[in-house]
Order: C-alpha cells, then structure tokens, then sequence
C-alpha cells in the first residue's frame, strides 16, 4: 500500500514531485473520453523515468506472439494498443533554456486532477538562471467533441528581470510501445503538413503479416496565443513543430492554447476523407473561445455525475475512492461507440493489451445498467454479438464445435498466450452469455436475447456441449482441464464455477430457443437432438459438493490440499504472486479471486443463507484478493450474510485499489474494470439492492464509520435516489413514472 | 515415417540427394568423438536449406531467458550448446567457379556413414562447364585423440580436359545458433594467426550477465596436399582462409588433407596454454599419415564394437536400427570426462540445449551399465554430485529443502522454463535417486553411494520431505501440482510415478543411511526427528490404485476422463502433438511416453504378474508414443509377458526411431538419449535380462522374425556373450572369472 495523492472528495491532489513515483503519479491522473485518453505525463520533455501514453479508442496493432515454447492453438498475434502518435507535446524555452523538471530548480509544485469536470492541472515556479517564472499547465480530453483535445499553458514572470520565453508545440510520431514484443516501432508517418502557426501529421501503422486492419491517424494542431510564431522549427520525418517566442517582463503574464483534432481511419475510409475532417473540425474549434470549449465539456460530466454520483458523508477516503472509480470507469467507455470495450487498463498503460476481457460482462454490465442508460450496455452486448466470427474461429483452434469468446481481444480472435488461461480459463463463455441474462432481467427489454442474443447464447451452448465429456464411471458430465476466476490453479479438473454456469448457459438457452419467433428458431438450427443432448447434460452435468463442509467444492481435489488460512503466510511473503514460485502457489490453496463465491455471487438469490454462509466462511480464510476484481464480490457476499465490518473493509481495499496501490502494481496503469468495485460494493452490497421478478429490491445497512451514502440509480426509465442515514433509508423518485420498490421484504411506493 | 537411407548392417547410405531432406541426411550422418561432434553438413558452402552444426562438448552459453508472460521461478537464461567456430569448412573451385550442391549438376551421388569406423564419406562426380571431377570427402572425428579432427578430399579429374582447381581451407567463426532468444552471436574472435598453409583462430563466447563462465576454443589447421598454397585469400576478421592451387590433367587425381586441433579452455587456464597445447598437439598430427591417424581411430571403435555389438540374423533392419543406437551413443559420450553428459541431441542439433536431462539417468545407466565399464556409469552419477550445489539453488528457487537436480542444465542450475516441465516435472529427482540404487545393484559397487551417493540422496529426501503435504481430509502424504513423464498431463495431483518414487527414495535412504561410515553419517547430519519423519512418510504416502481395474491410477481423476483408446484417433490427426490443440492433449487420456508403466519398469520385481499384466493392458491402449522414450520400456514390459509380437512391433520402433523419422522431427537433431531404446528391448526385453540380489538372470526369447540374435554384456569384471537362436539361447564367458547365472530360472555356470 502507497498512497501519494491527498484525501480530497473530488480531486487527487499532490503537492510533491517524486521522481520515483513519476510512472505512479502518471497512472494515477490518467483522462479519457471514450474517444481517446492519457497517462497524465508531462507535455514537455522530462528526461527522467516516465511512461508517456495516448491512446485511441479501437486502434490496436497485431504484434506477432513470442512465447518461450510454442504450444498447438497459440494464437499468432498479441493485440496490443497502439501508443499514439504524441499530440499534448509542448516545450518551453526560458532564455533558451528547455524547462526539464528531472533537471531543473522548482517549487510550489501542484498536481491535480480534477475529477468533477475532468480536468488535469500542473503548476510550479521554475527557477532558470536569473529567470523565474510560474507555469501552468491544464488539459482537457473533451466529451463535448470527442476528437478534440485542449491544452492551455500560462506563463507568467514572477522574477524581477525580463524573460525570453519559446514554445515549441508538436505533434511527434517518433513514439513507441514499451510493451513490443519485438521492438517494432507501430507507426509509419505517411504525410506532415508544416505551416507557421499549424501542423498535422497522418500516421499509419506498419503492415502486419496477419490481414488485420492498419490505422491511420491525423491531428492536426491549432493555436491560440499572442505569443509570435518563429519560422524555424525542429520538424522533422517524424514530428511537426510550431515554434512560438516572445518576452515576459516582470509581473508579466501570457497564455497559450493549443487545440487539437484527432480523427482515424476507424471513421473515415479514406486519407482524403480523415483530411477533409480533420480540417472541417478544426476550423469548426479555431472559432471558439477556452472557455466555450471547457464549459461544453464540463456540462456533460456534470450531467454524468448528476445521474450517477455516490456521496459518502463522514469518510472521506471512502468518498474519493468511489469518485475515482466512477471517473476513471467513465472516461474508457460511456458507450457511444458500440465498437469499442472497457479494457483492463482503459487508456491508462499498455499492459496486457486487448480491448475486451471477460471483466466487461462479469463486473462492468451490472454497474452500467445501474449507472447508465440501458443502451450503453446493450452495446456492450453487440459488441460480443458482432464478433461471433472471431469466436468462431477460437473454437476451431481447439478443435470444437461453436463458438468460444476470447480471454483478450481486439477483433474477436483471441490473442493471449498462457495454454493455462487461452485454451482452459473457457468459463468466461458462460460470463458473456449471463450477462445476456443480467441485461435483460435488469431492464426488462427481451429484444437482444430474443434476436442477437439467442445466437450467442445458441453458439455458447454448442461449444460447452463439445467441451464436456461423460465420464462413464461417474455416469456424469464433466469438465476437465480449467482454469476458474481463480488464477491460482490452472488446469484443474471440474471447476465448480465453469461446470454451474456451462450448465446454467444450456439451461438458459433452452428457455429462450422456447420463446425466440418461428423465423429466429429457423435460423439458429437447433434440432431435438440438439436440445435433448443439451438437456441431457443439464440433467447429469457433475458439480463438486462437499457434504460434511457443506460447501461447493472449487475443483477436484481442491479439499486434499494442504488447508492453512492466509493468516498464516508470514507478512512479508505478501502478495505472494511477488515472493513465491509460481508451483507454490499453484498447490497452495490461496484464492486469487472469488472462484465458488463468484457463482453464488451470480445466482445469489438461488441459495440458502446457510449454503451461502458455510461457503463464504471456508473460502474466504483462503483468499488473498490478489485479482484487482476480487474484493468488491466479497464485499457483497459478505453484506448479504451481515458481515458488515467485512463488507467495509473490503469496499475500502476495492474503492482504494489504485489510489493507494494496494496490488503494487498501478504504475503500469489503473486497473479500470475493478472500478467498478466501489459501486458494486455501495449498492448491492451496502444498500443490498437486487432486481427479482422485475422488481427492485434493496437491504440498506449504513457503515459504522460514515454519517450517510446516497446515489442514483437508473432502472426502467426511472431515475431512483436512495439515501441512507442513521436514521434509516430514504427513497426518492428523482425521475420517471411512480414505481413499486421492496426495501427488506416491505413494499415502497415510489413517486414523484 | 519416412526411410531416407538404405538398409545396410554396418552403413548409413544414401544414393539420392533430396534437398527437401537435407537437414534430415545432415542429422543421420552425424559424427562425434565424446570431446566433440557435427551434423552431416557439407564441407563446401551450400546455398540451399542447411543447418550447420559443430558442438564442443561442455561449451555452453546462458541466453537469456524468453517467455511470454513471466512467472516467479522461472531460471534467468536458457543454457545453450554452442554452435562451434566451423573448422570443416573447404571450398573447391573447378576452373574459377565454386562447387554449390545447391545448383550444380551432378552424378553419382553417395553419402556414407560407416558405422564401425565412424567415418563419414561424400563422393560425387560434379560437371562445371567443359570441366568433369570425381569429388571425394572423407572425415573422421578421431577417437585415439578427441581434439582431432581429420579430413581428407580427393579430387579426380575424369573429363577431358584440363582443370584449374582451388580448394580454400578456412576455420569459420562467422557461425551462429539458430535457436538464439534474441538473435545473438556467441563467439567473438579474440585472435587469429594466418599463414600461408597454416592458420588458427581463437575465439570466445561473448560475456554474459549471468556470471557463468566464459569459454575460449582454439582451433589450428594444417594441411597435406600436392596443390601449391596460394598467398590472397578470403580471410577476415571472423575467418581465417588456407588458399591452395593446382591442375589436374585428364585421368589425373589429387588429395588434400586437412587436419585440424581443436581445444578449449575447459582444458586449460589461459589463452596462452590454451595456444601452447594447441601448436603442441598440431606438431604431433602433422607427422602422422592419415592412414595411421585413421588406424588408431578405427582400432577404438572395433574395441568398443568388440564389447558390445549386438548381432541380428535374418532381419537386416533391426539390425541397423540397433547398431545406429549404438554408435550414436558411444558417439555421444563414452564416459572419458566426468564434467560431460548426454545431451538430448548430442552432437545432433541444437534444439532443447542443456546437457543433461533425466534421460541419462532414467534411460542411459541402464545400457552403459551393460556395455562398457562401471566407471563410465560412476562418471554420470559424479556428475550429479558436483552439480549439488545448483541442485540447493533450484529448491530453494521453488521455496523448498534440499536439492532439487534440474530438468536441463549444464552446471545443475535450472535452465528449463515452461513452469509445467520446470517446477513440476520433479520425478527427476527420484530417477536420480534410482539409477544411484540401479549402478549398485548392478555393479555390486557401494563405494558411491556409501560416500557422495548418501549425499546425493539425503538432499534429494530432504527435497521431497518438504513437497509433500499431509492431507488432513485424508491422513496420508500427497504431492500436488506435477507432472509425470508422460507430458501430456500437467500440473496433476498425486502422480503415481511421481508419489512412488518420492516414498521408494526415502525408504531407501533411510535404508543407506544405516549403512553408512559414522564420519559420513555426522557429515550428513540426519537427526532422529528428520529420519521418523522421512519413515511416517513412507509409511503413509498416498498412492492411487483402484480396486476395480486393479491398477495404479496414473494420477487423480484419470479415470473420470473420456477414456476412448488410440484407435479411436482417426489416422491423420497422428501424432496428436502436431495436430491437436495443447489444451485438447491434456484432457485426453493419451499418454506421450509411460508413467505408471515407467514406474512399473523401475520396480519390475516388485509386482505380481496380474499387476502387471493389468496395468500394461490398460495403459497401453492409451499410449500414443509420442516420446522418443516410450516405445523401448513398452517392449520391455511386453517381453516380460510374454506379448512376444508387442514386444518385437516396440523395438523396430524404438531403434528406428530416427532412421525411419518416426515422430517427424529427426530434422532437429537425433533423439541421442533414446538411442539406448534398442538395447533395452533386445536384452531387458527379449533376452530378459535382470539382476536379482548380485545374479544375472535371464529368459529370453527369439523374435519370429529373426534368424538369431547375440549381444555382449559387461557383468561384475566379466564379458559374458548371449547368443539366442532357434535352437535356444546359449550363454559363453568371453572373459572374467567363472560366474553362476540364472536362465528361465535354472542356474547355469559360465567359465572360459
């Protein structure tokens, strides 16, 4: 645990400058809006230890595996996001001087993030021989305008003697991934275009041996200054520079914006079409003041907090927690583009790579139904629907019929290549198709399971009907050679979780191929043999129960272990993925994530409180919550069984995860699909709220440490706010048609 | 299977040249003394698809590590065998134009590996322009003495006209490993010394990270020839050129001699020793003919031929494939040096590296304890010994006791990294344990396993005390997390192999513990509590076996698989290992190379006739063989009941493994350590050789298709010969005081 950032309830806030946490700091002020996003490193060049990222939405780039030995199935290429061609570059001149914060004398160093309007200041007064001058940098990724991003630096001289000042504002394709498996630079730059006070550049990303698509981008920066364009500039193949100078005298203040439009391929067919807008929204901006630009901007995130922010009354560490995560979770994705997904990372580091893990329907669709309007998770949902070719295809890989969802992906194809999770972690084919179920019990809207959705559904069902075998000595279907959610155990035999929800997923889609119109039934294909073999396999699928313990058993075997508590793991062998070998843990019976407690999470209403109990007790003495997604599902389980100091303590580690580097780990980028922690924990864990029959239900309860909570929550066309104090749970219809509510088994009506 | 070589008892000959198979000729002809070894590549530049190949035995270098995805545990570098500074290298120029294979025309193509001489021979009679020459190579890796390599070219000129010739000799350091991680070269040339008809070159393994040692090979050449030295040549800083000149008038015929000295700094402490023994060795060849030269190298090979030859009437095929074996081994290794081993490729190829795996002791003790003398076997086990100290390193890597011997090594330290193989496959360590129990039993010998033997193995049950775990759920010891020798099953519970091993080591330590000098046993420092808990160990090791089927189960929940034998696997999807996804492999019940049947072999005495007749006929429908080690320990069993016809099927696959390119990757290298499969059937197998409490026993049998068979043993300071043919097996002492043996279960007496 590292915290670096002040506790304030809308902004992360520093006062220092470590060079050590330079990566940290960048992680940690990330921006996005959907379109594009931002490390938070500097706009100037900084010759220290930094990890300077942008990147765009949908633009990836296949980077041929490398892996020590090749297994059959590996897949060819690893999709890794494209560390964008750099357009926030911005170098400052004193006295012909670069400003380098790794080198140079400052003080009153100030960085923040505001969270509220979304919004990424730095200051500090740099000392450059006899000059000394205030800097201010601020940016902004607009939601307004999606293409666009701002920049506004102000300088001004708080010394006593005049000051020679040059901006050098670029755009510089001279980037690269730190991540490439070969050191391939990704970026070929295919036209520049230098002009006294403009410049752009169009980028294309190299060839690739494997027939997926190339990128093209094109930025193109304005300016806005009374400073006066230099002719002379440091544009080369690679970047263009505008160079930009005059004189401070003391006192002396001066201001410099700098506008630019990205648009790519993703939306244009053809170099002269991304030319032709690119040009049109720049002329479109050039005409419009900051502030114009900033407000229309900041408007929509107000609006977004106005329907979705949580209020933590009497902890504030608790209230900055949950901001953050809301704010990181809706800079990646607010869903307006159906093409894109929630990567494990947003757009805040490289790691990983891939757009899409089973994290999205998994953890993400719960709480974008709660937050957002429904098509925003529907599009997530087409989102699988349109890349069924690509599952497909995995399927094939392994020899099967169907189609199997990939664990990382760009196109659908899947691109990881650890055997133990590409081939074996296939539960996250049952994730993607009970997210179906969770969508369309959530918002009461059939029209995708009835359509799309049943081919999805209909496809997962043909792959897990080919991937079980019928063990002749126990007269029973199984699954063997899985990795569950737990990470910690690979290749194991009946994995409780992946047995339940492959058997929950043909159960599912039977019922739906029942209901599904005469030309959708026609067009799926599914015979009676066909149902009745999976029928066959709802009835006698094997699932791994322990009698005495009276607990599902993770897999086979799992109860021979050696069964010692995490408490007993000395201190400083933890995390033990950073201490022990990897055997080690594997034979341990360390829980990386919710396994078993991840299916009663899912089917939470299909058990006793007894069943839930003795399974929450015996596994969570296991569990090292080592998987950024691991703490917020127990925060619920253990809300729904009373444990409230638990659900606390957990909703702290899940809503603080970044913010105070609990797994180590944030340098390399926010975990952004455990930011959905926070909300899961506060709502369907503190105020217990669940949707039965249609209906909303909830179970408040009021942490011991806080005064109050409140938050929206959108179901149905309403607009509900809840708000709990010491004196109870206050409901309110905020918007929509009067609606029955449950609150701990007693029916509330709501209206306006 | 594909047979690219004539049958021939004593030869490895080919008429046709198939570019297409260039790299399997090149694997068949290989060449090697113990000291050093080549692939059959060419002489001459070749510019179509080749893989050079020179390999000093013992020069290795650490190339870093290369995986996918990192996991704790794994080793910092792969070691890899060298591809050796080339010191074959001659080019021939016929009037101006160099001979290339690749594009020239020519006729009467013969390339010929003479096993009983170790020589290999490459005539041709090649067409350029006006010019026709009968072109002749010869070379031979000396066995009288190892740093010598010797070869002979004979140009004759049988066109009708003149012809220019030029030959230029060269030591090469311009050479590189095709495996390389990061596409390095590992040599850097220190020194070179060009003189007209003689040159050298020195060079070292570039410096490393990792602080292993650096190795420096010098090479001298010298030559014998009628042609005139030339003084311009192709030398430059990587190669130094001898350029000699010549004639040759219609019907005319030259020779040209080139002998080269290599040696090596595993030989001597400086560069300039290093030079000294190489100019000294240089002077003692340059006097010798090359018919003594070759004499005295033939003379060693007839010795050890002599010893061991195994003859096969009346099936010229098995007797190739057994004689093949043999030289490849002896080849390989014949027990000169202690710090060397058998490497899976030997001299072969460069795939895999390391040099040492549990092959030897698993595989190769067995036959070398039967053909040549004890302190070649005693060499491998010394081995282990003064490579503890990696042994210390590795368990401590995995957190555990003791010493763990490595998967692949050059200096005990792991170098293996699929943590499947590297943390898992540990039945290593208890085979390392067997062969020092099987040398003692066979050699009647105690003095290792009394002093570094009893080390080795209270290290190792120091080791695999603290693997197990003690099942509470079911009162007995267990390992997690293996794999056993079949591969195609990882990361397993309760191995049968693996846990048997693990108990048998313990019990028998205990057992040498007793045994040992006061002075070794303080040394050892095994306290009362550490020797009860080795005994409650052995006394409650879990070890699966099901009643029904009486048999050993392989491990945990093999017999809840979809248990379908390998006939049900449609022809074209063998071998699956090429054909079938990694995670499908695993799921299956198919077994790459035997595991209980392993174990069942180790122990053979020990189980009742039902055991193993059980146990063979379950397993065995299950194998796929895909393990170049399988086929030989099946025969084996299947001798020992009586599967006469299995038995015969098993070693025509195990000893023409390579020669009919079974498992369709012979192009890498040969499976050296493999070789000893056909050893094992004919006498283990059909012969049924064992040794029961000091005494030979046998039974043999005669295959149906054989005429006859004979082979040579080593026994306890005797050379007994078994001679089994249609008249019955007949049993003579070549040499040796008298001895009782036991044939069918009736004593036989044996003397001169």
């Amino acid at each position: 645990m590292k915290r670096i950032f002040e506790v304030q309830p809308w902004n992360i806030v520093t006062h220092n400058f470590n060079p050590d946490d330079k990566r940290l700091q960048e992680s940690m002020t990330s921006l996005g809006n959907g379109y594009m996003g931002m490390r938070g490193f500097f706009e100037e060049d900084y010759s220290g230890d930094t990890l300077n990222g942008i990147y765009l939405g949908g633009v990836w780039y296949p980077d041929k595996t490398r892996v020590g030995w090749w297994k059959n199935g590996y897949p060819e290429y690893f999709g890794k996001v494209v560390n964008a061609v750099n357009f926030i570059k911005m170098n400052v001149k004193i006295n012909g001087e670069k400003i380098d914060l790794a080198k140079d004398q400052f003080s009153d160093f100030e960085l923040n993030l505001d969270m509220k309007q979304s919004l990424l200041t730095r200051s500090f007064t740099i000392t450059k021989g006899a000059a000394k001058i205030a800097v201010k940098f601020e940016r902004f990724l607009s939601v307004a305008q999606q293409e666009l991003s701002v920049q506004r630096l102000t300088l001004k001289n708080v010394g006593s003697s005049k000051a020679a000042i040059t901006i050098d504002s670029a755009i510089d394709a001279d980037v690269k991934n730190e991540d490439a498996n070969y050191d391939e630079r990704f970026w070929n730059v295919v036209a520049t275009d230098q002009q006294t006070e403009t410049g752009s550049v169009l980028a294309q990303t190299t060839p690739n041996p494997f027939g997926t698509p190339q990128f093209t981008s094109a930025m193109e920066m304005r300016h806005v200054t009374t400073l006066k364009p230099v002719a002379v500039s440091d544009s080369n193949a690679k970047q263009v520079v505008n160079e930009f100078a005059g004189e401070l005298a003391p006192g002396d203040e001066t201001t410099f914006e700098k506008r630019v439009i990205v648009v790519t391929s993703r939306d244009y067919d053809s170099n002269d079409a991304l030319k032709a807008a690119m040009n049109q929204l720049s002329d479109q901006v050039a005409t419009q003041s900051y502030d114009d630009l900033f407000n229309a901007h900041a408007k929509i995130w107000a609006d977004r907090w106005e329907k979705s922010d949580i209020q933590i009354g009497g902890d504030t560490e608790a209230q900055q927690g949950i901001r953050f995560n809301l704010f990181e979770l809706f800079s990646t994705y607010y869903g307006e583009d159906a093409r894109l997904n929630i990567g494990p990372k947003g757009f805040t580091g490289e790691k990983y790579g891939g757009a899409t893990y089973w994290d999205t329907e998994a953890f993400a669709v719960p709480v974008y139904l709660g937050i957002t309007d429904p098509s925003v998770t529907r599009n997530l949902l087409m989102y699988r629907y349109k890349q069924l070719d690509g599952a497909y295809h995995n399927a094939k890989q392994q020899g099967l019929k169907g189609a199997l969802f990939p664990m990382v992906t760009f196109d659908g194809i899947e691109c990881h290549n650890e055997w133990e999770i590409t081939f074996e972690e296939i539960h996250r084919n049952g994730d993607i198709a009970f997210a179906i179920y969770n969508y369309t019990r959530y918002t009461g809207d059939t029209s995708y399971v009835l359509n799309e959705g049943s081919k999805v559904l209909t496809e997962i069902s043909r792959f897990w009907a080919d991937r079980v075998h019928f063990s002749e000595r126990n007269q029973s279907y199984m699954i063997h050679g899985v990795t569950g959610p737990d990470e910690y155990e690979n290749n194991v035999d009946n994995n409780w979780y992946t047995n339940i929800l492959a058997q929950w997923t043909l159960k599912y889609t039977l019922e739906i191929l029942d209901q599904v119109s005469p030309e959708q039934a026609k067009e799926l294909g599914v015979n009676d043999a066909e149902k009745k073999q999976w029928q066959d396999i709802v009835d006698r699928m094997y699932l791994p129960y322990d009698k005495d313990l009276n607990i599902f058993v993770q897999h086979d075997g799992f109860l021979d272990k050696d069964l010692k508590p995490v408490s007993a793991i000395p201190e400083d062998q933890l995390p033990i993925n950073q201490h022990w070998s990897w055997d080690k843990i594997l034979r341990s019976p360390y829980i990386k994530q919710g396994d078993v407690l991840q299916g009663i999470w899912d089917f939470i209403d299909d058990f006793t409180p007894e069943q839930k109990k003795s399974n929450f007790d015996f596994y969570e003495q296991y569990t090292v919550h080592e998987s950024s997604l691991s703490p917020a599902i127990y925060s619920v389980l253990a809300a729904d069984l009373h444990y409230e100091d638990k659900a606390v303590e957990l909703y702290e580690r899940t809503a603080r995860l970044d913010l105070d580097n609990y797994n180590n780990d944030t340098v390399d980028g926010l975990h952004v699909t455990a930011m959905t922690g926070g909300w899961l924990a506060v709502v369907q864990g503190f105020a217990g709220m669940r949707v039965r029959d249609g209906k909303l239900h909830y179970a408040p309860f009021l942490p011991k440490k806080w005064d109050h909570y409140s938050f929206r929550q959108v179901f149905r066309d309403r607009l509900i706010e809840v708000d709990v104090d010491q004196d109870g749970a206050h409901f309110k219809l905020i918007d929509g048609e009067p609606i029955t509510i449950d609150v701990a088994g007693k029916a509330v009506e709501l209206s306006k």
